[in-house]
């Protein structure tokens, strides 16, 4: 162990938004005249600076605690208390930007090994200390929120020195820790010839156990799997000791408890082990564009391309407002603007619907695949828009959060939220989640755009994902997006679909949680966490209301 | 409802064994030859009759539970209980065969609706009366056993009146009332132009409700998904309320319920509606045999082709003595043996492996699949023979069990037991619990002839798929099959290989569980079976040591 903690405490990227702070996507001024023009004349927001910051005094922590890790390892200054006491998520951002943080952890506590993640809960159960397991810190669901439930003090526990990699090629898996980086996991493999082909948006900075710990689905999952399906084994240290499941490719031996700890979001114990399937890196990556007259044929299409497993590995259908929104937000080069633009004139209308397929793999299966679905999509009445549009996607894939940093800059709300339903009920969600987006924004006079994509489609359903932006309503920022959440939410339940398809539960959506598995659903989960953790120190007020 | 308790009481085909009663697949004086020879001579075993099976005094059950279904409902005749007493494993028929039942359920009740499963578990958590859920009655490793556990009475809940079906063909999924039997649930979606694919070899007699409560791997399940990969969601119906998921393809929200319902052996409550994935029923079906040089080399070729993504739907690898002795076992046509030993001898060889390769689906995919596999058996060194073994694979597929009353009725144990691990760990397993039978069943003075097929293959490994058989230890025939079973349990877990990978774990791998999900594991599954089932009514003394 050659880093100290002052290298692995400082989590990389910006402490009041997203990534890398020398990287930013600015607005073009056709941008921000067409935001204006839609959503109103925004007031933008002052962001204060670190130092200024207020936080609350932070509670002494036991000797024990030092001692359980070692003295280096755990820290109390007050960057490393402001970078762990948030997420990402919008009301996050609105937060730190601000610098008004009602939360922060007491300290951040590094363990090193396993063994020293069960010597700190089992300092912090006898104690009475919360602890909020803290990899990446991209939760946009309240995930990391130090709250401390019915404990005074809260430590969060960064997983970032836990990054050991062991890779059976050849049972093509890879036992990973729960601290590596996206790219960290990712790199490990190739390095074995391999991919695991995990893609979210959050990459770049997510770790390997918040993706299992939250059910993370990737823009590719399609085709390499969901995070979830891609998890063979996982072992998980609770303050009553330690879950591990058996590195077995399958087993019919009762209920599945790596599924029980996999979506787990820390309120069980702390996964510390990953072991995940990998492939092949993939020979040949072909991204291109394509657009359906409307999303409901788009949506149509989609399905037959699942249903005749034809999808590609990444597919993604945006709707009439996304595609043209997205378009204008993209930058000022406007290449993509201009062929979707000539498709539209050609065909005389002034909306359509873009759809970005990519495929990956070796040279053989992309040529194949490629031209089934080519064949089902130009069938299905889809233009192709070619590789340039494709490709620029595919650079820009992981670009989304900078935008949101950018329009917060300018005064504008923007957030997003996903749900999933079977194909049969798709329109109705869709139809649901939007009306009571645009409706609620509305009521509170500031008209919204709402946009959505179909991300991940299924033989048996799809996920929706959906884009809101509006004016900021200045002082009642949290009462504005508390108001669009909810009633989208409350559509969600209302039309059965899923309170999230790969965001998580969080704190966000636990008060969702009752809709989603019942009551005796939520007692059952509230009788296995007594179990595992008895003094109810993990990550309190998450996934159960 | 038109059935009587009569009509549906009557549970298919023979109580001393398996199926038709009128179907019979003799022995060749060939194949009887062959046993004798490598196993000593036998002595048959006489069959007692049906009104000769002992078994004790039911229990007077209180008139609450027939008030909770309708009093035809319940029945207590001799035959009733007698076929509801056993499973389908050896030990289950050596006791029926003997008549000597120390066990048997008081009544079998049929509940008519969820409903009416409530009620009923109502009254038995109430007046203490364990419930032991039934369906098709097939399974292998005690999972119907009727015991009482702390309770003194006991009843056998039969779900066959539980057979709606539900189809929705936008999504590909139907909705399936646990009593339906494989054909059955097979028949109601092939009218939608629909398959479910699920074909274990139970298939004929089995029940959805068992393929959910049990993770069922049928022999298509590389194709068409495990069962419980199938399942999209599922109800259960618990002492303590009902347990549902939801309807959606996929959520990221929290520990999967769904796999906690799905795998629960009856322990936790009653499945009473199970959705699964369907899909348009095959236009081609083309199933064919390989032979391999050897079980190493045929082992490498399925990994291959496993990874490659170019397993067929249906792939089947046999050891050397499986591939000897299925055929010599198969009847008198002897026209698959007449193809290997063709083979065998332009080889100059003595042994080889069978392959069984099966590609169901349009006719395009099958042949574009069955043309990739091809190319990969061909150079991995395996030689084809062609479709007529693999049509004749096909047409025997469900007809093991029949093969093994044959051999009860001379004299010899035969058993199966499944496990699955890692590629990298598979020779391993192979070796170890090939070893540990034979070296037990030897120590018994009845040496064994074992043999295994690989059957479900995965990126990440395979399941391995024993049978041994033996003369038979007259007057110890459980301690003869204990030993062999504990040996080879051991073995498995001396290896970390599964406990099972498709049989489930019932009352004989009960013992084992611990070694399977650790102490922690166990304690978990109790937390929540005390939650659900606080009086502990259900299903006592499987799946939890």
């Amino acid at each position: 162990m050659n880093e100290t903690a002052g290298s692995y405490g400082a989590a990389p990227g910006k402490w009041w938004g997203w990534g890398d702070p020398d990287k930013r996507i600015a607005l073009s001024d056709e941008a921000l005249a067409m935001l204006r023009d839609e959503l109103g004349e925004a007031q933008p927001a002052a962001r204060v600076e670190l130092a200024d910051v207020a936080l609350p005094e932070p509670q002494p922590l036991p000797d024990a605690l030092s001692n359980a890790v070692n003295r280096a390892s755990v820290l109390t200054a007050h960057e490393h208390r402001v970078r762990r006491a948030a997420g990402k998520s919008y009301p996050d951002l609105i937060r730190l930007r601000a610098g008004r943080l009602e939360r922060a952890p007491d300290a951040i506590v590094f363990p090193g090994s396993p063994e020293q993640v069960a010597a700190v809960l089992e300092v912090c159960g006898r104690e009475g200390i919360a602890v909020v397991p803290f990899g990446g810190g991209t939760s946009v669901v309240g995930g990391v929120e130090p709250f401390g439930g019915p404990h005074d003090r809260v430590i969060s526990l960064d997983l970032r020195r836990l990054r050991s990699v062991e890779v059976d090629r050849r049972s093509l898996t890879a036992n990973l820790g729960p601290g590596l980086r996206g790219p960290e996991a990712e790199d490990a493999v190739r390095a074995h010839g391999l991919t695991i082909g995990h893609f979210p948006q959050s990459f770049e900075y997510a770790t390997v156990g918040g993706f299992a710990a939250t059910r993370s689905a990737g823009q590719a999952s399609a085709g390499y799997g969901r995070f979830d399906e891609l998890v063979t084994s996982v072992s998980m240290i609770t303050p009553s000791g330690e879950l591990r499941t058996l590195e077995t490719p399958h087993t019919a031996a009762g209920p599945a408890l790596r599924e029980l700890i996999v979506g787990s979001e820390g309120t069980l114990g702390v996964i510390t082990e990953v072991t995940v399937r990998a492939r092949p890196a993939p020979e040949s990556r072909q991204y291109e564009a394509w657009v359906a007259a409307d999303f409901e044929s788009g949506c149509e299409l989609v399905r037959e391309l699942a249903q005749a497993d034809a999808l590609a590995d990444v597919t993604r259908l945006s709707d009439e407002t996304e595609t043209r929104v997205s378009l204008a937000l993209a930058g000022t080069s406007g290449a993509r603007r201009t062929l979707l633009n000539a498709y539209l004139g050609l065909r005389g209308r002034t909306d359509g619907c873009l759809v970005i397929c990519g495929w990956e793999g070796d040279r053989e299966s992309v040529d194949r695949r490629r031209s089934v679905s080519t064949r089902l999509l130009r069938s299905g009445g889809a233009v192709s828009l070619g590789g340039s549009p494709g490709r620029a996607w595919e650079r820009g894939r992981f670009d989304g959060p900078y935008l949101r940093d950018e329009l917060l800059d300018h005064g504008y709300l923007i957030e997003t939220l996903e749900t999933a339903h079977e194909w049969s009920r798709l329109g109705e969600l869709y139809a649901a989640v939007g009306g009571a987006l645009d409706g609620a924004l509305r009521a509170g006079g500031t008209p919204p755009i709402v946009f959505c994509h179909l991300s991940h489609a299924y033989r048996d359903g799809a996920s929706l994902y959906f884009t809101f932006a509006a004016r900021r309503r200045p002082g009642a920022e949290f009462e504005q997006w508390r108001e669009a959440k909810a009633a989208a939410c409350e559509a969600i339940v209302a039309t059965g679909g899923t309170i999230t398809h790969h965001h998580a539960v969080g704190r966000d959506h636990a008060p969702y949680m009752g809709a989603e598995v019942g009551e005796l659903g939520l007692e059952g989960l509230r009788a296995l966490k007594a179990r595992l953790d008895p003094a109810g120190i993990m990550n309190p007020g998450k996934l159960l209301p």
